[in-house]
């Protein structure tokens, strides 16, 4: 029986929504893991739209879901839809879409809020003793909803500060690295935290997912 | 001194844009070869919008240029600033974009123009002496524009019939191979013009960028 995963987005771009080389580099990390994978994405507008050649606002709207279909070429089901039974892992990519529109952390910074959705989301599938991935920024997410647990943000000095005040322990890494806390299944690694490459994206993802295997 | 390719695209989806996966493993294959790259999109309206989850049009405008900054993560320049003479070779990756904004192969088939400013820059490659690449339905973007090549469009018999009407010659292919026109220095892959995953996309990918490789 193939490993399946969820692999949860949300938009389709690092400024606004999901970063696009991070879960592209999931899907395909999976795959070489001989794993299969089901997209999700939140059914709701995100929280703004930003031009990603010069960083201003867009004044439009877009869908998270109809946007991420971008990345998942149309193989994409609405949040609502996720069953943690059906699933053996669940990865979350980065992107600052992550840190506006499943928490506020981009806005708010240690007085964050969680989407609901989200959040009983990540309870659930931790309660269920299945393994968690987080790329980049995600791992402040799962700090904040789980609290002790052990994650990396790469090397930002801030960022690291406040996973601790989330209760959390942050270790610092390279690219390449993945950080496991094998009592709580939760598995991280830095991507664009750094200033990385694509290769080095590819390295992160494959780590982690091969990391994540031995716990399925 | 590192190789370094232009990577050609424009807007960030497979039915309005260009193919996000392709265009990823693309710059990844690139850096993989100890290659550099530089992106690239004209910078006007793409030929319409569709929604990635149900093919519907959405009424709205996007510009290629703002939306492939999406995948490039805002390192691309205007498709004007392109200058034959600081690359040593040229990438298209696919998408129906590449048939809807840079032709119109899509709408009018054999009967397609092409948009002079990708005509004008295709052929100052050839011109040139320099290899170009070609994803998936970029082939027939080749065939169209330079008449008397061979490359490949996968096993689509009907593309395959129009790239011989257009003077060229099709080579059948599965995922992983790459067909090499020597004499131009076209190299094609078939990627999504076939059934094919991200392990897939990223072989034909790196398989292209290597047979390239020895023509710089």
């Amino acid at each position: 029986m193939k490993k399946k995963i969820a692999i949860i987005i949300g938009g389709c771009g690092h400024r606004d929504g999901s970063e696009i080389h991070e879960t592209t580099m999931t899907m395909l990390a999976v795959e070489e893991h001989g794993a299969t994978y089901q997209m999700f994405a939140p059914n709701r507008n995100q929280y703004h739209v930003l031009n990603h050649l010069d960083g201003t606002e867009m004044h439009e709207q877009r869908n998270m879901l109809v946007e991420a279909a971008r990345i998942a070429r149309g193989n994409i089901l609405p949040l609502e839809n996720f069953d943690v039974n059906q699933f053996d892992a669940v990865i979350f990519p980065g992107g600052f879409g992550v840190a506006k529109n499943f928490f506020n952390y981009a806005f708010k910074g240690m007085d964050c809020e969680v989407d609901e959705q989200i959040a009983h989301i990540i309870q659930s599938v931790h309660q269920a003793g299945k393994p968690i991935g987080a790329l980049c920024i995600s791992p402040v997410l799962m700090a904040k909803i789980l609290g002790n647990i052990t994650v990396t943000i790469g090397q930002d000095a801030k960022t690291a500060r406040d996973i601790e005040q989330m209760g959390a322990t942050n270790v610092n890494t390279s690219n390449g690295d993945v950080v496991t806390d094998k009592k709580n299944k939760i598995f991280s690694t830095p991507c664009y935290m750094l200033d990385a490459n694509l290769v080095d994206i590819h390295e992160d993802a494959y780590n982690l997912v091969e990391a994540m295997m031995e716990y399925m």
